[in-house]
């Protein structure tokens, strides 16, 4: 390659780094999972401070999850549910530090229920993106058999941790 | 008032009861203020876990009070936001001690934003209704000093102690 084609190479690389860049695109988990669209939007099932790693965090379903949240059907979740957690280190508020509220955002996580499609782990797809810039977890596929070992406690209540906050 | 009378009287006092409570209505809060209409659904700013009371809160808010967080233009916030706190006693999850959740559910409380409306109390509207039977808090409209009295220490940042969570 010659100094002309290493300039050209490099400017369409730099191309192609801008337009992902540009249409933010997040890749999928290496289960070919991808990122559910406007979870930021969902509506909130739980909150939870884990104590072990000082995180905060709060759990949102789709409208499949809220709605078997409220009717009180979540053993098992129906197929097409999602559970949404969203998870800060946590830190106490400036103003009042009695309060621990979120500081920086760990990552997003997921369970998509689908007792047919995800039959090998549980009925349940997992996957999670880390940080603010959302880089999947996990180095392959494999990587789920990390979640199904942490949730088979709760294989019980259909291998989810989170009871639906009691409401009015 | 005769035997006949009374018991027409009972019978109309217990119909009143039967209508009010079928029609699942919350009385206003002493200031006149309503509670808001659908803020089950509304979308999350933020969560909170309170160590003095040990409680713990989710901060939701109406589509006003999002886009003004997603924007990050919450001093001041706008007229028309309003902020939704749904508070618990804090207990642990059974299947996992290391986490904090939600118990036993204590009151949902509001901030209405209207500069001009409840310019005698910094800008803000507040009203809380306690527990599952939603009972409005305060006994007249002066209970709304606690709530300016408490909020002082945060007058800079309009008011309000919660910074809108960090998201991707």
């Amino acid at each position: 390659m010659n100094h002309g084609q290493r300039i050209l190479l490099g400017l369409g690389l730099g191309l192609i780094a801008t337009i992902a860049s540009a249409g933010g695109r997040v890749a999928p988990a290496p289960n070919g999972i991808e990122l559910p669209a406007g979870y930021k939007d969902w509506r909130v099932i739980s909150v939870a401070h884990r104590t072990d790693n000082n995180t905060m965090r709060v759990i949102l379903g789709n409208d499949a999850a809220i709605a078997a949240a409220r009717r009180n059907q979540t053993n098992p979740w129906p197929d097409g549910a999602i559970l949404g957690k969203l998870v800060w280190k946590a830190t106490t508020l400036q103003s009042w530090d009695k309060a621990t509220v979120p500081g920086e955002f760990v990552h997003a996580e997921f369970m998509l229920k689908d007792k047919t499609k995800y039959a090998a782990t549980g009925g349940w797809g997992y996957a999670r993106w880390k940080g603010l810039k959302q880089e999947p977890y996990g180095k392959d596929a494999g990587f789920a058999a990390e979640c199904v070992a942490c949730h088979t406690p709760v294989k019980g209540q259909d291998w989810v941790f989170t009871r639906p906050a009691v409401l009015p």
